[in-house]
């Protein structure tokens, strides 16, 4: 099989010589294991997606049922599972986001949000963040402000680029967190002034920056976002392809701040991807610009039963489980507070924040100088400290997700507190091989 | 159902106040039925996807079999169910053609293809014709020649347009299908010069040109636009979204003309769209572009093991039940002569074209002018003529593949003779309605 891999499988983002894939045998819960019976603890949710854990016996059997029900039937038609998947989906949705328009993933769901907001708004520009990522298809690259939007450039016009808050590492030499907040709607103003708002047809954001470092909004930032948005007639476009459905502990994570953006874009947690499914949630006024025009957008897979009758057990699942209120306590009473016990003990970690089951460790050189442990984008030699502490952690048993000079804790929603505590240990003596590179060593 | 499908769910390319999109209560072979029990023969196999029709015992199995096994894993991974239908890809395909990068669909296939073929000639224009569907993402929708394009305007930039042969409307006044590859190719090679070979990273279309015409290429043209690549260093990229895995009789159309492309996309019929699923199939020249350079593209659900397995149970399907040669027996025995001897009949029907079980009638006014039945992008009651046609038929029973002035003949692979035999029985009585509409009425 590991042949048959490396003859004919092409991987994502990769040069292919250079990769030795694990093969992956099985999965349950927060683990996974590979055809030795090595087992590792998902600290990474695959890619931040297993929302409910791996093989989650209803979801299964849910599947199952619905295959052998109905697979798949045309967009244009209705269908039982595809309609109840709209239901819940509108029915947790804030404001009045009543319907929803369903994707196979995140990508297509940012490609579709943004031909909205241009079509219901008749302009053309896009307002995007440094420090994002919403998909590889041209139009969501084009998004996309980190490097993997470099290898699809020059590419879709149309978007401009702003800085959002980083209060760790502010653009805007902020002290403090509400001046973050406050520098960082100020500049967003000044650069919808310079680009002029009536050519803006959106503001596009991650509610929670996700892979680009779980950038939790400072207080006051999304709220003076959507009244930025307001004032100008922008629409304002959250993509929770990440931080929605649990990860933030809400099924939306502009629920933790009572924002109402016009278009969610959603997938990952929606159904732990256990079928390929997306979708953007959309609201009444803009819906209403498609009533009698037609809306020019579409794809053979829109509502695709099998996923749409998975996503309908999955939000069955949070509810029966409780998993909103567990991932709200785990990361008040648990990870927060088990990571910052981590920053204590490790010269290495220079920064710790999050919600929910979405926290960011952010390690350094120098904890002063707040030098990256590895410089931004690095490869190779320049990479290694971080690949020697990813490689502490595989070797325990821990499967991290890390990026760049950050690794996160991203587990399960449904992570017990035990399963929490002992991968957080895990990642307590990885953090001493991180240590070695810093200057206190 | 109904009230929850019209408050909460969008509908791919409609005016969501203009749509009653029927409610589909189940399916099986070549039928689907609604709550009330009405059954139609399923003449569109949806949007051109069951290949192997509705509910196929083997694959309802296999999904339910993978799904216990291990629904999803990253596609960082290696893992079985991903590497099987990928060798299984690369065993049919033509040449050297032996990496597979999986998307979720058509559309992201062609947007991964298209990248790959950038950054491996290291040039941008991409040439793609007039009377093309490619998808609904920014990059595929700037590739589209029809009219589904337009409400993305302006677009993704660096895409030329060109014509393609189609004799029976030539853009270049030919008399025979012979002039018509040949005036076509010298176009498609002044056009190249045009814009300057070493400008153009590929050309790219559909191998029969699908929702716009079926427009089998003439004797020649195929071979001839694959020299034309090879003479300028341009690749050739084949969108086989909606012609590959069975349609046209072959595991790929692009066999039917012994013609080895550079990159082949594929969707919809691989797993007959049961699980969202579609691709790349890379040539090796290609793929060692990325041996050492990684490639700047990947998505979450790449690879993704439910759809992977239900790609793997549905080419062992086509081998048990000799689906190829099943379905070029009906289109040179049945379909083809059927449909040729509706011709005779109707007045309405002024051109008959397809191979396998690819087929369109052409409708027009006159035969002699050729005027369409009703005019290129018909709306409203300019298209009325084709709705009564349309009306007709669903009120039969048959369920058609409509577009613009024609209909298209593309049941399951799987059809029986017999099934074949009743639908066109029932599209030759809904042809009265049509030709009604003719000036020979």
């Amino acid at each position: 099989m590991r042949a048959a891999d490396r003859a004919h499988v092409f991987h994502s983002w990769s040069a292919q010589g250079h990769i030795d894939p694990l093969p992956i045998a099985g999965a349950a819960g927060s683990w996974f294991w590979d055809h030795a019976g090595n087992r590792w603890l998902d600290f990474s949710s695959q890619l931040v997606n297993v929302n409910i854990g791996h093989q989650h016996p209803k979801l299964v059997a849910g599947i199952a049922e619905q295959a052998a029900r109905l697979a798949t039937v045309s967009p244009a038609f209705a269908n039982d599972a595809r309609a109840e998947a709209a239901r819940l989906i509108a029915e947790v949705a804030p404001g009045d986001l009543n319907r929803v328009f369903f994707t196979n993933g995140g990508a297509e769901a940012n490609e579709h949000a943004v031909r909205m907001a241009r079509v219901h708004t008749g302009r053309h520009k896009v307002l995007a963040a440094y420090r994002s990522y919403h998909g590889a298809t041209a139009g969501a690259i084009a998004l996309t402000g980190e490097p993997r939007r470099w290898g699809s450039e020059p590419g879709t016009p149309g978007v401009v680029r702003y800085w959002g808050p980083y209060p760790y590492r502010s653009a805007f030499h902020a002290g403090s967190e509400e001046e973050e907040s406050a520098r960082a709607l100020e500049h967003l103003r000044q650069t919808m002034v310079m680009e002029g708002p009536h050519t803006i047809a959106a503001v596009v954001l991650e509610t929670v920056v996700g892979t680009n470092g779980i950038l939790v909004p400072p207080p006051g930032y999304l709220e003076g976002v959507r009244a930025l948005c307001d004032e100008f007639g922008v629409l304002l476009i959250a993509d929770e392809v990440m931080a929605g459905f649990g990860r933030c502990g809400e099924w939306f994570a502009v629920d933790h701040w009572g924002v109402v953006p016009d278009l969610i874009t959603f997938a990952k947690g929606i159904n732990s991807g256990y079928v390929p499914l997306g979708g953007v949630v959309i609201s009444d006024a803009v819906a209403d610009t498609f009533r009698d025009r037609p809306y020019p957008g579409g794809l053979t897979y829109s509502g695709h039963p099998l996923a749409c009758a998975s996503a309908v057990v999955s939000m069955g699942v949070f509810r029966e489980e409780n998993i909103l209120e567990h991932v709200r306590t785990l990361g008040e009473k648990v990870i927060g507070p088990e990571l910052r016990a981590l920053a204590e003990r490790h010269p290495s970690v220079g920064d710790v924040r999050g919600l929910g089951v979405f926290w960011a460790l952010e390690l350094v050189r120098d904890r002063e100088t707040r030098e990256p442990l590895v410089p931004f984008n690095a490869s190779g030699t320049d990479a290694a400290p971080m690949a020697e502490f990813t490689a502490a952690c595989k070797a325990s048993g821990l499967w991290p997700f890390v990026h760049f000079n950050r690794t996160h804790v991203v587990p399960p929603c449904t992570i017990t507190e035990e399963e929490v505590r002992y991968g957080i240990a895990l990642l307590d003596r990885a953090l001493d091989v991180a240590d070695r590179h810093t200057t206190a060593a």
